[in-house]
């Protein structure tokens, strides 16, 4: 059986074949056998010039579609070659949050131009939304979802759901508000079904709704549907007023980008909202230049230290060699910790109330692994390395052992309490998590060596 | 306005207060207003003594909800003292995949004693879902959907629906089988709705199914969900045969729990699949020390290319100072690369083919990186560092950004190229992301360092 990706290839030399030869109604039957996000992605990876002429033989609907799931770059070439009245008929049928997505992106001239053909409601609607910061939960929310009232009838329900649902994200969450807009109940599209159809909506919603406010930050808010298995959130503002609601697919996306964001901090990359393949050259480099600097220009640090006990070096130069794996372990054991622990904030696993228990644990931890680490090294010190080299004393072992003990021990407890510390004072954890601790690990732990050393060598 | 986990100290110590005072009755009015997965956290931080008189306190829906949510140590403890019409009631309003996701973390003695007291129907059920391997689909997957037929009309369909919906995970999403359960279409709840009530299944039905065989990886088949936003997913045989559906909320946890692991192995960690605060102390250490013995081991190489050059180093002691800054920064420049290459593999964002294009990117990137770093570097080393140290001459500072410039190269390009080919002959490239490409990265930087130095310096 071929492999996803064999597939996609048998599927873009077709089009590419049907296109060279200008079979354009064979083309757009074979587009019908292909899910939209498929579609996108095939037009993605064709030829460039070719992407207007593709898209209107589209179907009108799967069009708008399609236009939802391309990146912003081919959703902005697009959109300057659309005339108003195609560029119309896609706003039409995308969704408001997909359509604020897309404007987010978009140069001013373009953004302009969107919002001159979109009708005076969309355009209200879109207003906004763009007013909310951009990682609240106001700016992931669409405006277009299901309202009940409280003295509707199941029956009615149905009747409001066929009339406005076709234009709605989702009609399997419908919420309750008063005149006045508050949100007071919601009803999910399984309990009408199941309800008799005179039943009242205020007898069989729920009314203990769990509701975000518009300027909740957006990973706290996907994390909501991480834990109570949501279909959607609602949105309401200081008041309590139903705003707009979140839907499942958004929250995902949300997870996955903060992933992602955590993991690029932790590699000491700052953050970029784009994949790898569509970032371009210069701004890669500008995303990693300056923590590496700044993680060299730290590492002066190390230096010093070593500049320091340059003399006792001199005489002893077998210490010289073991400095880069007494470094590395202590940063991969520093990074375990703080890896492990800035993850588990991010998924709420982790409070800060639990500091006290989670570094008495670290510190268990590190003495086993303290203990095992050494005495696999010394081990290996006096029956391999002293076989070939005679400056491996016992003594320089033991001096080598003992720094891994306290060097794996410091930065266990360090790696676990800095993240912790930095998110309770407001900075980022996921910053804190690995190149940092690495930097202030290489410095503790050659400070160690060397105080050992001195004592034991008498250097 | 109180924070989140202030409400939920506010929470606990009134339950615990109703508790000591024996309000029964109240205690269960309290929990009324709580979600289940909130009430499912206070339980378990309450005394363990106490979690079964609290179970038995709520009403029996509310009881089944609040168990699918907890952890598995608390549904052991819980199952150990339910007589077994007590238990045989939480099974009942279990569904199938949450009943198969307890049973995979519990001991033997209690899988048996679940299996006799469930009915026979679920015990099949069950059965068939543990039969699977545990990153499966199948594992995954419910066997409670919603089954129409071809010939149904929408009607037809609501009448079925009415009638079995209550014990299916999900109603938005039915499937359209022939009668020997082969897969041909699905309709959304949203599409029946919005139809005629006269109008036939198959008319209306979407027949381009995406589906996934029951041997799929978890991984790729939650992908698929970030992929097409889709709420559920059919599950089939090799005959496509519809066996069951995978609902976004499972593929949820599988993302998180994905990602987790793929930051546990850049970290150097074995993935575990529990919380940190819920892992022993042991077990912590085991997932640890593995990694940590391999790569300080490893690390042995670095200590005999530095042994190789003892004499020279032993005149130009100047050169020690400046190897952890060449090691870490060649490390950073290294992991930046790998981990984002690892973490585009894991969205599908990067393939196996990208592989020139990604080495090309890299190496361009590497230029602009190493230039930079090597000119503040040489910089730096002549401003500052040769002021207070006469034996940081402007040959020494040449040796060191020279160094850096091929050792962030070198790094890079390897960092990114790795992960592609650790992936492409099914090797984890998570593995590969982090540490490993430090410890390669760290030899070659020191022999690069020792080739360069022996040229200019002539040592």
């Amino acid at each position: 059986m071929p492999t996803q990706e064999e597939l996609y290839e048998q599927q873009l030399e077709q089009i590419t074949d049907l296109l060279t030869a200008r079979h354009y109604l064979e083309l757009r039957e074979v587009f019908e056998d292909i899910n939209c996000a498929d579609i996108a992605q095939l037009l993605e990876d064709l030829p460039q010039e070719k992407l207007p002429l593709v898209f209107r033989i589209l179907p009108k609907e799967v069009a708008a579609e399609v236009f939802a799931y391309f990146d912003s770059d081919a959703q902005e070439r697009l959109i300057r070659v659309l005339s108003d009245q195609e560029l119309k008929e896609v706003l039409d049928e995308l969704y408001i949050d997909d359509t604020v997505d897309m404007i987010e992106e978009m140069p001013a001239s373009v953004v302009h131009r969107i919002l001159t053909v979109a009708p005076s409601e969309m355009r209200h609607s879109i207003n906004q939304i763009l007013h909310y910061p951009e990682d609240s939960a106001g700016s992931l929310m669409t405006t277009e979802f299901v309202r009940l009232k409280r003295d509707m009838t199941v029956e009615e329900a149905f009747v409001n759901i066929r009339r406005t649902g076709i234009d709605k994200e989702t009609i399997y969450t419908c919420y309750v508000t008063e005149n006045d807009r508050r949100l007071i109940g919601m009803v999910s599209a399984k309990t009408l079904l199941l309800s008799d159809s005179d039943a009242l909506i205020e007898d069989i919603m729920e009314d203990n709704v769990i509701s975000v406010t518009t300027h909740e930050d957006q990973e706290a808010t996907a994390q909501m549907f991480n834990k109570y298995d949501f279909l959607a959130l609602p949105v309401v503002d200081t008041e309590n007023r139903l705003v707009g609601i979140i839907t499942v697919d958004d929250a995902i996306d949300v997870l996955q980008e903060e992933a992602t964001e955590d993991i690029e901090k932790m590699a000491a990359i700052s953050p970029s909202d784009k994949p790898y393949l569509k970032t371009s050259v210069f701004k890669t480099f500008l995303s990693r230049i300056p923590w590496l600097t700044l993680l060299m220009l730290s590492a002066t640090f190390t230096g010093y230290i070593i500049t320091a006990y340059e003399e006792a070096l001199g005489r002893f130069v077998i210490l010289t060699a073991f400095i880069p794996m007494l470094m590395n372990t202590a940063g991969n054991s520093g990074s375990q910790a703080s890896v492990t622990v800035t993850r588990g904030l991010s998924l709420d696993e982790i409070e800060f109330r639990d500091l006290p228990r989670v570094m008495w644990k670290e510190f268990r931890i590190s003495l086993l692994c303290g203990a095992v680490l050494a005495l696999v090294n010394f081990a290996k010190l006096l029956l391999i390395d002293a076989q070939t080299n005679p400056s491996v004393t016992w003594e320089v072992a033991l001096v080598i052992s003992l720094t891994l003990v306290v060097a794996v021990i410091a930065a266990k407890v360090i790696g676990c309490a800095l993240p912790m510390l930095a998110k309770k004072i407001g900075f980022d954890p996921a910053v804190m998590a690995s190149p940092f601790i690495t930097t202030i690990v290489d410095a503790l732990t050659l400070v160690v060596y060397f105080q050992i050393a001195s004592m034991m060598l008498g250097i």
